[in-house]
């Protein structure tokens, strides 16, 4: 289910990645290209996030309750190489 | 010639975007699709670089040679406007 | 231990904030000024993402791991918000 | 005049990060820090915006109308950089 929303909003980022693509074989002007970059960057932010989420509330959650400490720290660092990245992107 | 280039990334990056779906059609990782989320955000910044790089050399330089005040000032405001959404995408 | 650390890292941007603002009023060239801003939220980063390790092998295993199903959500909810966040900084 | 402004918002900026060093020396809640340091990245990032706006409304302008073409592109070239990097930070 939450596959299914995450995949939607995917699919409407990759039609506006089109629709950019179009504006640039169009010669659209530059700064309304980077703008519409930007809106496409603002949603795969978003989508992000979510995924996130829900990776929190299952792998996360089964991992931190498990008992292998090995698998919990693994989880826990790859949470904050996302987070370090996402300050990079 | 330019636009070539550009045209030629943004494809890629399409791509790259269409891989990642079906990914999560596949139920790949969490992590995983987010790390590749950010790889086509980072792929997305260089573009723009690039896309501006372009538009310095061209429409901001004759704005700016050019004796209409008004525009130069437009195109002037413009660029400090992508460069402060660049910093929250 | 690990405050420690994160003091010495915070004291150190301190001391690189001040230096910016010197710049300043010596009328440094301003794309030097704004390429040491920008090493201050390189490193105002890492900072975050330290804190957030510790954290998640601190708070978050706890919060996990209790009974308190609302606790657990609250700490959970609390790690997307500042990933979306970080996005946008 | 601009300096002043520019001056006074580092000095706020200043103020707040040491606002965070005592946070964390009082063992403040892991998040609310994290939170703290990215209102201080967010407002960096504006004061960074303006000093871009002042620097193109001179140094730029400047370049791009001087006989200098060597010069000008040297001025262009710091835009895409500076911008570029804002995206990482």
């Amino acid at each position: 289910m939450e596959n299914d929303n995450t995949l939607r909003r995917l699919k409407t980022i990759e039609g506006h990645l089109r629709g950019i693509i179009r504006m640039v074989e169009e010669d659209a002007y530059c700064i309304e290209v980077i703008r519409q970059i930007q809106a496409v960057e603002a949603a795969l932010n978003k989508v992000s996030a979510q995924i996130l989420e829900g990776h929190l509330n299952s792998c996360v959650i089964t991992a931190v309750q498990g008992t292998n400490k090995k698998e919990r720290e693994r989880v826990l660092k790859e949470i904050t190489e996302v987070f370090e990245m996402s300050a990079k992107v």
